[in-house]
């Protein structure tokens, strides 16, 4: 819980609000998806580089895995994980299911061209993710997943990272959950960043919470209440 | 003139590079224009926070001008003035000639529902704009543009801009200056952010000299030995 400018409590916004935000961003302030992806991708990153800074992580090579879903949210993972590779990091991505869409087919390219390696599937053997990775970035669903109805390979995929021991920093919503909802049973993540405006699910969060929502318009900010907290300086995320 | 990593010396880059450059990114690498236009404006804007902080402002209030050309250069000066109102700036754009191509309208209603103010002339008469404001950003002209047919309202603008005693923030290439040489007569920025690459017309510039193009993947960089300096943190600018 953070306290605002106006001194105001931090407010959670429900997957109706969110998706509402989103929709008015775009058709109305004409923001393009591409734009957001990339704002989004780039503040993600940010934020792992601070919970995360290089000289912290305990392997010798600063290895990442990035785990992409179908959606909105994998792209934002896609594009977190070029940013990563210039700020130094060495990801891999994992991404099953390709989109059909060019604006993420476009995300994943750029990704293939800067040579960030993708891996053909997942091991199912936890202990070789904790071998290899200094932790593993979960860009897998967004907040409008149904979360009771997973399907595969994603459903396989929550229970490996149910099970990974390395930190898992979950992009907006960890995966699994509702948006709606605390979670007790889902994925349990050290490091939330939340986009836009934190979601309900996020109420009690109690590992490291970041939040990425400064591009947002004056306007949308006080339509929504958003009482989005002072940034410093010109960062784009903030830890809450 | 910096050093780099390599221990090589500043390169800069003729107008036919930078063009096959962008084309690069564009089509081998499958960058957008609404992305690489969103990326380049945020660190013009970040530079412009480096160069003139809010506290070191010498008016009352934090008021900029923001001047667009009708091409790329032109959006990347409203992409920069929107990053500036969020990072708490009061900037006003000039923007003569609206391109009529839906992705320059795009970043132009993001401002306009941001609620930036638009001028709908430029005052002739110099004092009222070193009186109205802290400085100028010229977004005019970019790299391809022809400095030997310069065309109205530009025409004019620049015989403004030669004469105001605030400073002057050029967005890549001064507009009205040849990209391939040093200019004696044209206007006379304090500060020059170059995207992606200095162009040759920076050698020997005697301002403060930014640098945006941390993003740009390291093939690119290699193939066309762009030997960009190392960027501190997840700065993405660098003062040269």
């Amino acid at each position: 819980m953070y306290k605002t400018r106006q001194g105001t409590a931090q407010f959670n916004a429900s997957k109706t609000e969110v998706a509402t935000i989103e929709t008015e961003l775009l058709r109305d302030y004409r923001f393009g998806q591409q734009q957001l992806i990339e704002i989004w991708g780039h503040a993600c990153a940010v934020a792992i580089t601070k919970a995360f800074p290089l000289s912290s992580l305990s392997k010798k090579q600063p290895t990442l895995l990035v785990v992409c879903g179908p959606e909105q949210n994998g792209s934002i993972g896609l594009v977190c994980a070029r940013h990563l590779r210039i700020f130094e990091y060495e990801p891999t991505i994992f991404y099953p299911k390709r989109s059909t869409q060019s604006l993420h087919q476009d995300f994943t390219i750029q990704c293939e061209k800067m040579d960030i390696p993708f891996l053909s599937y997942l091991p199912t053997e936890v202990q070789l993710l904790n071998d290899a990775y200094n932790l593993v970035i979960d860009a897998i669903m967004g907040p409008e997943a149904d979360h009771n109805d997973v399907k595969e390979p994603y459903a396989g995929m929550l229970v490996t990272l149910k099970q990974v021991k390395v930190p898992i920093v979950s992009v907006d919503v960890p995966s699994g959950w509702d948006a709606d909802e605390p979670d007790k049973d889902g994925i349990n993540p050290e490091v939330l960043v939340s986009l836009t405006a934190p979601k309900k699910c996020a109420t009690g969060f109690s590992g490291k919470h970041f939040l990425a929502g400064r591009f947002l318009p004056y306007d949308i900010q006080k339509k929504y209440e958003l009482n989005l907290p002072e940034f410093p300086g010109t960062d784009c995320v903030i830890q809450l």
